[in-house]
């Protein structure tokens, strides 16, 4: 059902900054608003007046009972979505030269997506939604909460079946396949970005995935995994050694370990995000790795899977003080060193009045038996 | 290993087009001229000289012996990265006022990173880099024929584990647990779009998911299945009903059989997309469900799941001609009639001297035994 509640409130602080609409493309505030989450959603939110769907056909009808007598549009063709649009825009417009339009700026905005709506619409000018939509969901309410506390279980789950099927001889896909399966089956949705098992060599990797490498003893090994529950996400990773560990992976994991513990200290409400950088950085520089720093320990995470404050993405974030509500990551970052291999420790936080309560809780165990 | 007889053929092009460099910032560009899929690439090709990698500290060594002393830039945070870029772009501009720098418009280039990249470097006209890449990547060589014909046969046995879960009382999530896991163990990677297990109403959808919905007898129920293997996708849905279907839905199976029929046959050299569109818009028009039509019946699909031609996304790329060595599928648009549901049969082709090579071939089956 259309929240009619957080509607208004987006509706407010477009108001109060001058922006005439905001035309939503991505799935995270089209759940937000719509209660639902679809891929490739198209709605638009008007400063003032009825917020509308633009649908095909055969949705008109499930679509309808949703809005509640909200606006919907049907068409059949995408020529026709943007014709749609276009019309929509031009009466928002009405006698004035030009009207400011919001769009989200994020992962998934595609850039020819934007490219389209600008050249179909000369007379709009686009505005970054952030200013009016980050503030809103920064702070998750209650009912956000538990569904985030459930994504977190599913992690949990996720990570336990992928702990259980490493072994020396196995493929990378075929760990992936146990967590993916296992949090599914405790319903959890698509995961938000790919399952990283990324071993060996691979755990340096700052991104990852999974591949057809086959898994040896003594590797470490790097999981990675950002489930969904109704829409929002979880994020959850550790790091595993497959048999005994060389001294220096055991200091690698052992320092890792205190720098999430550190940044899992400074999480809380007063601290900014550059507090929880500088004191996880101060901890890897006096263990003497400081050249393998890389900054954005901690990001924001719900709808999607970093967002605002996320500083790796958008360094003007390091300003943002955290407060009770939101959820956070820490743990976000690899410490990579070339030869030795990547260690990352990771979970998912809701801020309380003075700290930070996890959601993920599985063991921080590094080593795992070679059989 | 870097394929520098790709890198040529793209340094030529450039040239012809008067494009100073290509900003490589999707994984699909990447996988094709350094062998290897990684997501969030950063490379930059310039016309002339060497193809540049940015990457991380720690990974350094292994990109080296990819790049076989190509030039590689290091850098330890996302700040050096962007000052890393700019520095280059500087270098190849020299004395000129602008230069032209391709980028890739498409799904999953997102548009904050690109206006980052041209605020960060405003001397830079942007240019799309399809016209140089849409013609090297549309016509697949033999090596990509190869790992697109295992890419379809996972299709496929995600698509049988899929069926035989499919039963009334389990939940959509279930369901796509089972395609999943048995793609990754027959050696898929991530699927490249989300599982869709569209049941009832949903089956309706023109795009979808997999959510806790539980499936009921009678229902009808659309699976869409996306694999990758080594980076290169296969499509492939199909359309069961659990238990007996009525009348109207084995109206709209059959139709859809006959659809997707007619645009096999019409998947030759020397014919057109536009073609296939029309020929199968006049089966559906003829069976009167015209109203229901969605124009895009076929598209190709490589590196990325949807690529040119794609007229769902780019109408112009009607005009394109069907070439053989293309990879092309059919059925890619629902026929969804309110109150009835949606049906979809999917296949992956490549395209020989006079006609289409199936690469998923499961087979055709609308009804499911109900227990």
């Amino acid at each position: 059902m259309i929240r009619m509640d957080r509607v208004r409130k987006v509706q407010e602080r477009m108001k109060a900054q001058n922006i005439d609409a905001y035309m939503i493309l991505t799935h995270d505030d089209y759940t937000y608003l719509f209660g639902e989450d679809r891929s490739q959603p198209r709605a638009i939110i008007p400063a003032e007046g009825q917020p509308l769907i633009v649908t095909f056909k055969a949705e008109e009808k499930e679509i309808k009972e949703m809005m509640q007598a909200h606006d919907v549009r049907i068409m059949s063709s995408v020529g026709e979505q943007i014709k749609d649009v276009v019309g929509v825009m031009k009466t928002l417009k009405g006698d004035r030269e030009h009207i400011t339009v919001g769009v989200q700026m994020w992962f998934s905005t595609p850039a020819f997506l934007l490219n389209m709506f600008q050249k179909a619409n000369p007379f709009i000018k686009i505005a970054n939604i952030a200013s009016v939509m980050d503030e809103l969901r920064m702070v998750k309410d209650n009912e956000e909460l538990e569904i985030m506390k459930r994504a977190g279980e599913i992690a949990d789950i996720g990570m336990e079946a992928a702990a259980k099927a490493l072994r020396p001889g196995v493929t990378e896909n075929e760990v992936a396949a146990e967590a993916e399966y296992a949090m599914r089956k405790a319903g959890g949705g698509r995961t938000q970005t790919p399952v990283f098992v990324n071993s060996g060599y691979r755990s340096c990797w700052l991104h990852g995935g999974a591949t057809d490498k086959v898994i040896a003893e003594g590797e470490i090994v790097l999981i990675d995994l950002v489930p969904t529950y109704k829409g929002y996400c979880s994020n959850l990773c550790r790091t595993f050694v497959v048999g005994t560990p060389t001294a220096k992976q055991q200091e690698l994991f052992d320092l890792y370990l205190k720098v999430q513990g550190t940044g899992i200290h400074s999480l809380k409400p007063g601290n900014k995000m550059r507090d929880i950088d500088a004191q996880t950085r101060k901890v890897i520089e006096d263990a003497g790795f400081g050249e393998y720093y890389v900054a954005g320990i901690s990001h924001s995470i719900g709808l999607g899977f970093e967002e605002t404050p996320a500083p790796t993405i958008h360094p003007a974030d390091s300003a943002i003080e955290i407060r009770e509500g939101m959820t956070m990551t820490v743990g976000h970052t690899v410490l990579a060193v070339p030869e030795v291999g990547g260690v990352r420790i990771e979970d998912t936080f809701a801020i309380g009045k003075d700290n930070a309560v996890p959601l993920t809780r599985f063991p921080k165990t590094f080593r795992l038996p070679a059989s």
